[in-house]
């Protein structure tokens, strides 16, 4: 064995023997945190402390600059360790907020979204039952003392099914979780003479707990009546935002809408086009690759989700007209030859951007990194 | 202090002590790093060796499961862990993989990614010189002897300059970094009759090292001549992938300007609605949150960059084009609430990304979780 190899044998034991002792102390941590998991439902306290979290950050960070260490390393590191014990803790139960809520009803709630609903009420004490669609022949005994009706069936049958709920109690809350605002609210209100709220979940059915995930909140009527509800969603990990169902769906429309319908017509772009992914997918930077990876992530999907997001709202149309007309007015600044133009729209639309751009640029850099890594070699 | 609190106090005060033994065993372990890099770069190794990372990862996760640690959790540590050892490791000299070879000429070498390279080369022992806009009056005494001349200017700039390296000595290797390769691949075989080769680097002047980046290829003539720089990219960790110029540009039109172009689309798109981009953050899913980056961070960077790659070639307009046509036609099916058809045609296009879009989606859980860790409370 040459010295070379000899010297780099014993380095690499060593990185072996220091590893098993990180392995050793994330064991031990993790029975720490599942016993502070233990303590904080018992003593009915949200599992996710923002304060806490970053005065541990900070004091490590500090630490690690002390001795040599990378502070965005051991950040890195504590924060995936963070996320890890709370997926341990989360199968502990959560604080109930308002013990004295009667039935919690979740209209689908064995679909995909309202699982996640269901899942979270009975872990948090509540007494939640489902109506599914064979149900509605006993649906008036299944809502009659319910205090809270959350309505989770896909888009395109919300308003009707929300036309049923005629006979809830007046007290009882009702509530739906569809990613339109507007119409659902309308028809809430409509119905049900008590306190209505809107919501939108910002987040898919695979997430494995609500931590830091971020729920909208657009009020129907009556608000003070179900802030135990939002306070319910905080203990659970999520933040609430409250907006307008107009604001909401026309900020959803811009995002939502627009970047699932340009996705699907890239997605046709490509095909037509016969990209051979294998080759694109070699070939890709860490920045085409990410593209690649949300433009292909998209026909894994359910079909019929999209086409109801994108078919809902006729307004919609007219602002992907609008969209095209933008794109092909910029296309023809290039037909044109007119580099001017194109650079001073560029930089007006940069400035518009104002910091966001820089700040972007920053945080994407840790996207592109983690892209990277997923790169198999 | 209530019995709560104490419990909490303690476990926390333990956490902490775990923690600092971790930053602990991390600084021991970039000591150990460091020396592995000095005696490969002693020996000539490349750092990255992929076998023995993926001996260790696989080493760590069989005894994760063993001690109740998520392997996942353990795997993505030590990747931080060893990406930062890869930074620790690059201030250290590369092996020189042709120490017979004579003088290296960057044109452009003060340039962003013209001086990642110069910063490269020199640290593989080679003689680098820069060929700048000012230097052109003695050019010849500057190229005269050169092994290797790199050109690293402006897209809209490479052609002409080409034009001018008259006089490289037959052997002298001539080679571009542009982000197009066609044209530039052609007039280098026209002003030179030695060995001439193309690349892409398909990554920003923001990266520090080369670790598991991708360079692109396109041959010229006389490939066994540029063999060895091919292999040095290697040993600094890229990893080269050979293309004809065509297919080279096609794949880019898709990807690369298709991207672009739609990109700055839609930011004039959010600008000339009136989007509230503070608002869009706030309501943001994960994935909303990531396209915005995405959008945003390409008006941090340079216009003529942009609007270089976008004008470079008069294809890539009818390219475009069609894909506007495409967006409209689909755009029809939604005004004529063709849902049938809609879904079809995504079903058709989930069905030629095939298992890509599966793979994608798993993918893109992992992106998704950074992105949202990545979110401000």
């Amino acid at each position: 064995m040459t010295d070379f190899q000899q010297g780099l044998n014993k380095c690499r034991q060593t990185i072996d023997d220091i590893d098993c002792q990180i392995l050793d102390l994330l064991a031990k941590r993790r029975e720490i945190t599942t016993e502070v998991g233990r303590l904080k439902s018992e003593a009915g306290k949200p599992i996710y402390d923002a304060q806490r979290e970053a005065s541990l950050l900070a004091a490590r960070r500090d630490e690690a600059e002390k001795k040599g260490v990378s502070p965005e390393l051991i950040e890195d590191i504590l924060k995936r360790i963070i996320k890890d014990s709370y997926s341990t803790q989360k199968a502990a139960a959560y604080k109930c907020v308002n013990p004295q809520c009667n039935k919690i009803v979740v209209v689908g709630g064995k679909g995909q979204l309202g699982r996640v609903f269901v899942d979270l009420f009975t872990r948090s004490n509540y007494n939640v039952e489902c109506l599914e669609e064979n149900d509605w022949l006993n649906s008036e005994t299944i809502l009659a003392d319910a205090s809270l009706v959350v309505v989770a069936v896909p888009i395109r049958l919300t308003v009707d099914i929300i036309k049923q709920l005629k006979h809830l109690s007046d007290n009882c809350i009702l509530a739906d979780v569809t990613s339109i605002k507007e119409s659902p609210l309308q028809a809430m209100l409509t119905v049900h003479k008590g306190p209505v709220v809107g919501f939108h979940p910002m987040f898919g059915p695979d997430i494995s707990d609500l931590m830091k995930q971020t729920i909208i909140a657009c009020d129907g009527r009556m608000s003070e009546q179900y802030q135990w509800l939002l306070e319910q969603f905080n203990i659970w990990g999520a933040k609430v935002y409250s907006v307008s169902a107009k604001e909401h769906d026309k900020a959803m429309s811009l995002v939502q809408v627009m970047r699932h319908f340009s996705t699907i017509a890239y997605g046709k772009h490509l095909m037509e086009e016969g990209a051979n992914i294998e080759q694109l997918l070699e070939m890709s930077s860490p920045i085409y690759r990410l593209e690649l990876i949300m433009v292909g992530r998209l026909f894994a999907q359910d079909p019929a989700l999209y086409t109801d997001i994108i078919f809902n709202n006729p307004d919609n149309i007219q602002m992907m007209k609008e969209y095209a007309q933008r794109f092909l007015s910029l296309l023809n600044e290039v037909e044109r030859q007119d580099k001017i133009s194109f650079m001073q729209e560029f930089e007006t639309i940069s400035d518009w951007f104002g910091e966001y751009a820089q700040t972007f640029m920053l945080e994407s850099r840790a996207m592109l990194a983690k892209a990277n890594e997923l790169k198999k070699r």
